[in-house]
């Protein structure tokens, strides 16, 4: 993944000075560069460390003395970060998986692979499955009988991809991830203790058999274009509808997206979050780390639960949430701070005790 | 899996009227509904949609008016998750494994298949390995030497049993799940941190070299009959005992069940609960989604434990619990009540130190 | 694993009592033991049920009088759990992985494997991969081209090595762990729903298009020595620098350690915990079960954190914290009494009004 720098400021769209021919083979931070890497200065913070390194390149901010540091190359960025994805994006080789269907895959009769695929070692491919064109599907995949996989899809070791799933075009999945599990569905002949707790409301639970029946799932699971899906993550198939993910979605690891859920558009899940069924969830919603969602809960677009926050109830449109149960985050503050300040109330509510007894002595 | 309304009916017990000989392939919402399938309509709700969607046949509500809803033929239930219980196994067809042995599934000398298994592509079967007839056991499975499999088992791909698994009859594994991996169980050879913060209950803990040492498990994990357990779910072997499920339990995805526990019958834990080792569950009781368990902690039968419930001390059978930490739900809907009353409650007493320094200054 | 008394009691340091030839094939409870068995009896609680089993030898407490317990021989230890890892290190097989490379195992050119490894079926080593010597590599696992592993690793079933990874020697790794995947690293052109609440700290976000551009990782991770790594647990690549995992430290199942997160030696990092991107652990901390830490969140040296803390802020050395927001132990202990006599305290002001209005009235 060699480029020059006048390709690496194309690339971002970005100004350069200096030797644009110079070869740049990788990016570093600063103090670590070796001399055919780009350094990643996009902050006047990191301009000593630079001296520290070997780069003859660095990724700057806009009105940097490039030359003053001792470079003979600079490119000038406003948006650090953006400047990361399109860079990291260049000097990314990707997984390493020969073009072609390796010797050892397992092809069933009656899959469609597209052309220009790359199929690892021990892959499989059921019956009836369909594979987009320039996929790569890495070894130990499975991809069950009757799945459908989009155009560019790439899939690491281990994923599990269940009949039921679809996936759109550009949709990355991450080892070990599972596509349509069955959902987590069972009914008891009699009300089960969650359904009388549910309806009493109370503290206690009458002991009563109750053997769970299971429901089947037949639903899909859509994902749409673009959807990244986290390693070890789990999206269960629907029971009668499908689940559904929109497009430009991204999932972290070890993310439960339980049956029946429907997340929107350009959200952001984060690790370890759990969606239980049949919740519904907006377009650019983000989840940050171990939020729950209990089931049949609704999130309106635009909201954002701050990390560990367990949802209960509906949540409207661009409501800022945190704690658990959620609540509205500038309340949960307040909470917090109330309770930091109780035993101090305490104290105050004792001594006025005293005061009004007095009070009340000395009329 | 084509059936006749008549068919269906007598698998539901049901009552049916109309064209019985309607032959239905698939089950869907109203609305959805194509003409070979069964809309799912068991509620007056649901009666609109059907107009919306092709179904000629339909699962309705006892009294419903059939023949005004435009169908040729209904069956008749009463309790709508129930029969979506029946009609949904009828319907499923399962995952795609064929019958016998693949050609590419590796089977160990000594290994014992039953009669009429499916094992799938690169499965691998240890030697000493049992498995009942019947048993469907998908791609890339790993039963690993001297594990022990019931018959009418199903391990979907990717599933992981350890040489300790003894899984009992139709016992239904989803991907990637692991069964048998060594318990986390460490030990160093002055008092740890934590054990030293467990004997002092202080703030502070002093630093000091703690090199673990490795417990190593040598106990099994016994599955009873009709355990279900859940994509990327955990539960560890025992250290000298055998970690423990009791059948019909049934167990979501990325559930961690530690070494040692013991869990009960007929248990339902959703997804993303945790049990640290050694604690011990009773029957029926239900851990709704995140739930945690301290390690040694024992819950009685029938106890239900609320979403993301955090569970440290002992609970009496038939509790109802909810929060972090886990109290009665009453007492948990309470303090929440309480918390949102605080910044109100900061004023009154304020108002009264206000009212009480006056009437001590008028006195 | 059969082993004479004196045998064991020399690999544990400790003395022995009675016929130091007697033959021991394992290890159990006192109760369940048979007669090739040591009981492990390291309390005088566990005295009685000795006669239960049928074990002629056992691991006794130190001034047990073992003869009256009708032994044949003993052994002695003072520190029953730390005698227990060295007993059961000894009675532990291993998974049962034969010598050398499957004839079923995928080695692509290039691959370098070390002296008396033994690699599994359909395992798969890609080009580059270095295996050092002795290491044990099971069925279904995938080391991706260019990742590097020690001496006497030991890789259980279905675990994903990406082409960062590079792990010390006696690494082990559970099944269906993954090491090296990318990072969740996204940006948006313009400031993304959570930067602008990051910023404003307001209860309501704007709506506003947001398509997250990916920021790939170019990132190692590396694992040190003796690092032991739970099943399906994740520890993602870092972005420019590594993610790392300092030497000792016990990892259990399900952890999620997010992109350039770095973790000191000796830590013990338990079940379904979380670390979010680029955050700091220093040596010998004690992360409980379900804990959960912020991106760029430092926590020092020493540091325990109780069950499903959530740590938000920055945690200083030796620190013994609990609770969500994670506070001082002792703090969130006074918080939770605080809250359960809340009641009781409003009940107490509505008195104290009704007192000062009365006095009020009577002035």
């Amino acid at each position: 993944m060699v480029h020059s720098v006048a390709e690496i400021a194309a690339a971002l769209g970005a100004r350069f000075a200096g030797d644009g021919t110079l070869a740049v083979g990788g990016a570093a931070e600063p103090a670590n560069a070796a001399v055919d890497q780009i350094a990643l200065a996009m902050s006047p913070k990191f301009a000593d460390a630079l001296s520290d390194g070997a780069a003859r390149v660095a990724l700057l901010w806009p009105d940097a003395d490039w030359q003053a540091l001792g470079l003979e190359a600079a490119i000038f960025v406003s948006h650090g970060k953006l400047a990361m994805a399109g860079i990291t994006e260049l000097m990314d080789p990707g997984p390493d998986i020969a073009p072609g269907i390796h010797a050892t895959a397992y092809i069933a009769e009656g899959a469609q692979i597209g052309a220009d695929c790359a199929i690892g070692p021990f892959a499989v491919i059921g019956t009836g499955a369909r594979i987009g064109t320039r996929a790569r599907i890495d070894a130990h995949v499975t991809v069950a009988a009757g799945a459908q996989v989009g155009d560019d899809v790439l899939l690491h070791s281990g994923v599990r991809l269940c009949g039921a799933a679809r996936l759109g075009d550009r949709v990355i999945m991450h080892p070990n991830a599972v596509i349509g599990a069955d959902g987590f569905s069972f009914v008891t002949p009699e009300p089960s203790s969650v359904e009388r707790v549910r309806a009493a409301l109370g503290d206690e639970n009458e002991g009563r058999a109750q053997k769970w029946q299971r429901v089947h799932s037949l639903g899909l699971v859509e994902i749409g274009d673009d959807v990244e899906v986290g390693a070890n993550a789990n999206i269960d198939r629907g029971t009668i509808r499908a689940t559904r993910v929109g497009q430009g979605t991204k999932i972290d690891n070890m993310v439960q997206i339980g049956h029946n859920v429907s997340i929107g558009e350009d959200c952001m899940i984060c690790s370890q979050v759990g969606l239980a069924g049949s919740a519904r969830v907006g377009d650019r919603v983000v989840l940050a780390g171990q939020v729950g969602v209990n089931d049949n809960i609704f999130i309106g677009d635009d909201v954002v639960a701050g990390g560990a926050s367990k949802i209960f109830t509906n949540v409207p449109a661009g409501r800022v949430i945190l704690g658990s149960p959620a609540t509205k985050m500038s309340s949960q503050v307040e909470s917090y701070k109330a309770l930091r300040r109780l035993p101090r109330l305490f104290r105050d509510v004792a001594a006025l005790q005293k005061a009004v007894s007095k009070t009340g002595q000395s009329d």
